[in-house]
């Protein structure tokens, strides 16, 4: 049986890793994608404290080779669930190897895009929409764009995608930005961004790509349609939890409920990163939650086995 | 009048400049020693997500420049005390320069271990004397080590470098140990630890690195000595907080009572990093303070003024 298995390899799973690795815990780290998380899609990070400038991939890329070089076990299989109790140890049920016993289970397995939930939505995935601006922004160069959402991760798109098509429209529902002031001011300037203030994404239209979305206004506007070769939607994230069902307790919106201590409901499950609740989801927070779970689970498992 | 004055320029302190130059904050650090705090002491970092090694100044030199590049404004000056309120303002009186006005305060001051005060501590700094376990005991697996201590860090620390090295001495000048009993039991049931109670380093010995330290029987025995690859001292830390009187609750220890979301007894005033409240004292955790705190800083101030 494994002292802790670390369930997602993004920043908190690897940091929680290379935690784990140095104190000598026996754990395993289970990856059901690509190592790294959401960070991979980030073209430039300059706010990650020590590091001026790096690309979210190769963040990513040096902080999963730092923890394999510490000797951190990491296996790509995805979890189904989770069985067990502190007492008599955990389980987790895999996609494709056999059941992984563990004494603890530090989930760290993020947040995901929220869909906007619309028709059509699922037939132009690729195929004129996106989830990811970076991934995707080079597939439009010179090309018209929508942005759909009006927080810090939609106005950041916007701003990358100007520079690389001709045309940005970035649509949200309120009749102002939430995103940072800085940020704001500087999708403003732009001379190729034009804002769509209180309206949303109703209708995507086109034959087998999109190219037009429908707009209804949310301050008593007259409907609007939009010509645009891509969407690219950024209204928000949903925590990567169904596969706990009601193993611990989640909010309302599934993130589970943790504190700073990214202790649990359930006594030897924690929850470090994005996917418990928290008011700040950062690359700082992140690496922090994966430390301090490591830290207790190391009390926890040395001072009773 | 300054929207936010950060006090201390180590990894929190230095990460809010950071957040707070992005977040378009009109915001000033002022330092009272050198940039970096703790953390330049240390000379190998290889915990640090993101980063594989690097020394703690160096570490600390690329953060400071970071900040600086962003824009961030940093003065070297000590603050005296705090006076006002977050409805008036705040003012900082400094050791120099004029007083320093601001909507909010972020105290970052961090804390300092407290030394041995015995000759050739300066000296061995680094080269076999370590003030954090966790930091650096990975760079002593399969040696032989002592803690020197017998609070609860102390305890922790020899359990944590029993799991690494192949002798651990734990030297505490009583006879016995502080720590909670449950991980002195633990502590007492570990093969390769031996305590050495009634006992206080007076002497540190060695060319180049450390090699053996004196003791001093603290209960009329015989002095000894002990041939040790690393000290690890943990007999306490202090907070840097004595320039705030009463300004803001703090424990019986001095440190600054603010929970994950930093904030203080006073509105207006947080406190990020190693000086508040909190169980798990790393790079990491500092730096997500510095993160939230001025977060939360964005949102009080963006939302009154």
């Amino acid at each position: 049986m494994k002292d802790v298995l670390i369930i997602g390899a993004g920043p908190a799973g690897l940091t929680a890793s290379i935690y784990a690795a140095r104190a000598g815990l026996d754990a395993v780290t289970l990856e059901g994608e690509s190592y790294g998380g959401q960070i991979i899609n980030t073209p430039d990070i300059e706010n990650y404290p020590g590091i001026k400038h790096i690309s979210g991939f190769e963040f990513a890329t040096d902080l999963y080779e730092q923890a394999k070089e510490l000797g951190a076990e990491i296996t790509f299989d995805k979890v189904r669930s989770i069985e067990g109790s502190f007492e008599e140890g955990f389980r987790a049920i895999c996609e494709y190897g056999g059941p992984v016993t563990a004494r603890t289970v530090l989930i760290a397995t993020g947040a995901k895009n929220r869909p906007m939930g619309i028709d059509g939505e699922e037939k132009f995935k690729g195929k004129g929409i996106s989830y990811c601006a970076t991934c995707d922004g080079a597939f439009y160069k010179g090309k018209t764009v929508a942005v759909f959402g009006g927080g810090n991760t939609a106005v950041e798109d916007a701003i990358y995608l100007a520079g690389l098509c001709a045309k940005v429209y970035i649509i949200h529902r309120r009749d102002e930005f939430r995103a940072d002031r800085k940020s704001v001011e500087k999708l403003l300037s732009l001379p190729n961004v034009e804002p769509v203030l209180s309206y949303v994404v109703s209708g995507l239209n086109g034959s087998d790509r999109l190219s037009s979305v429908g707009l209804r206004s949310t301050g008593g506007g007259e409907a609007k349609t939009l010509d645009i070769d891509g969407l690219f939607v950024a209204i928000g994230q949903v925590p990567a939890t169904d596969f706990l069902g009601k193993t611990v307790e989640t909010d309302p919106h599934g993130y589970i409920v943790a504190g700073e201590d990214c202790a649990t409901s359930v006594k030897g499950i924690f929850a470090a990163g994005d996917v418990r609740t928290k008011a700040v989801r950062q690359l700082t927070t992140a690496a922090s939650d994966g430390c301090t779970a490591i830290l207790q689970i190391h009390t926890l498992v040395g001072l009773i086995f």
